[in-house]
């Protein structure tokens, strides 16, 4: 295994590490902190270099794959190589991971529960989301515009946990959403989570064996064109004077009730007819 | 009304509404933001001042009591008081909110839901915690050490929604437990929401009709002395590979099954044996 000893934090090599705090959408996606490195690790991703302090090389070892090359380096070292006061001690880079549904779709057999995340405008919010999803037995999050699931306020939201499963982008989610439904079968139903008067009560909702759950923007919710594609409307019920529940919140709550129907994690086989599904 | 325009950003009555980014505890807290401002109007606190837009006063007219001085300003002025580049255009100064959980018990009548949050470290997650319990039904929250309910982070996690509901810091929370649990009667049961194997999977678990629900520090978990007050121990089950879900979004769907059990927002008013609260 590649391994050096950081002496020069200035190293070309370490270049990437440095580019934590630039703004904007990046090529190479550095993941901060152990526990999103554990996973990033142990997940199908590329990871092209670490840089970490020898207790966490030593915490990481199994996972360190003999072609990473991995730069050790004291805690200080390693933050003067990310150029701020950097508590974590453990660093990795990577390609951006890029997808598209219809491979993931292709390649996961018995989807049972897509979440598509429209909009979300900060990436905290993204990042939470991806948590809860991966979390909840969510199978794949796709998104649309809005926050970068791969900016660092978004990973360390997701803990890493968008590593190991599929997180697309997609252009035009709408058509996504046709096409992964199409592929989910007869007994898929796509569900919106929505604040209006008029959707059914979460608590009322008999929930599908499949489902794409729909969730958006915090201030706009979702667009119409997504709105079109749901079979269902549900809500979540507050309390008096509360408007709404945090997105992250809220997809917890949905995805939570739709585990829960399947019971102690047995899995419903038999499909349900469309009409059926709302009680 | 004592209504001014503001056209000295050094008016020394201005002055609580600069201290918005000095860190650590104040007497004084400051509200940012028209939905956080409107909860704080609203609310049964006192709030000393208001600065806002002129769009702002307007949207706020019907709560500003005629006793609270309201400074009016251009939002470029509203920046140059609060000394930074603040684009909300409406904040409110209120003495920090105090009150004893003893005095909070019996001004309420019928308490169902209490949550206890024992030392959450991040604002924005105490903040969250907050959000998600007065949205979904709790009555009282309790809180002990830790981040500050009313710091700037943990009032926008929070969407003001602390002003409408007693949030209480107790320098011992267990004994502050076994006190509401008292005036609670004898359905009641305390909760306490874990990551450990051996607690009761919440789908498999039967809510009682009144509960004391605690969560625990992000890392660490719940304290010894607050898990020996718990009649039970719950667990969300979590798909694999997945330990732990943010303290935000469990408080979530605990909440949520707990309210989901009482039907379209009917109340249970049988006692339950304690010990056939578990199934």
């Amino acid at each position: 295994m590649p391994t050096w000893e950081v002496r020069d934090p200035a190293d070309p090599r370490l270049a990437p590490f440095a580019a934590l705090t630039r703004s904007g959408p990046r090529d190479t996606v550095v993941v901060e902190g152990e526990i999103a490195v554990e996973r990033a690790l142990a997940s199908s991703h590329l990871v092209t270099a670490v840089l970490l302090t020898a207790a966490h090389r030593q915490r990481l070892d199994a996972l360190l794959d003999p072609a990473i090359p991995v730069f050790v380096a004291t805690a200080a070292m390693v933050r003067e190589v990310v150029g701020f006061d950097f508590h974590r001690g453990c660093l990795a880079v990577m390609p951006r991971p890029v997808a598209s549904w219809t491979d993931a779709v292709r390649d996961h057999d018995g989807l049972r529960r897509v979440l598509v995340a429209e909009g979300l405008a900060d990436p905290a919010n993204l990042g939470a989301v991806i948590r809860n999803a991966r979390a909840l037995g969510v199978d794949m999050v796709l998104h649309g515009r809005g926050a970068d699931p791969w900016s660092r306020r978004a990973i360390r939201a997701a803990m890493g946990l968008g590593f190991s499963m599929p997180v697309i982008r997609c252009d035009d989610l709408a058509q996504a959403v046709q096409g992964v439904r199409a592929r989910m079968g007869e007994a898929a139903r796509v569900l919106a989570a929505v604040v209006q008067p008029g959707a059914v009560t979460l608590t009322h909702y008999q929930p599908p064996a499949r489902a794409i759950v729909l969730v958006g923007n915090e201030g706009a919710g979702l667009s119409e064109a997504l709105r079109a594609q749901a079979d269902d409307a549900v809500t979540i019920p507050l309390a008096d004077g509360v408007d709404s529940l945090n997105v992250a919140a809220a997809t917890a709550v949905v995805l939570y009730a739709l585990a829960a129907a399947d019971g102690d994690g047995g899995r419903r086989s038999e499909p349900r007819s469309a009409s059926g599904a709302v009680k």
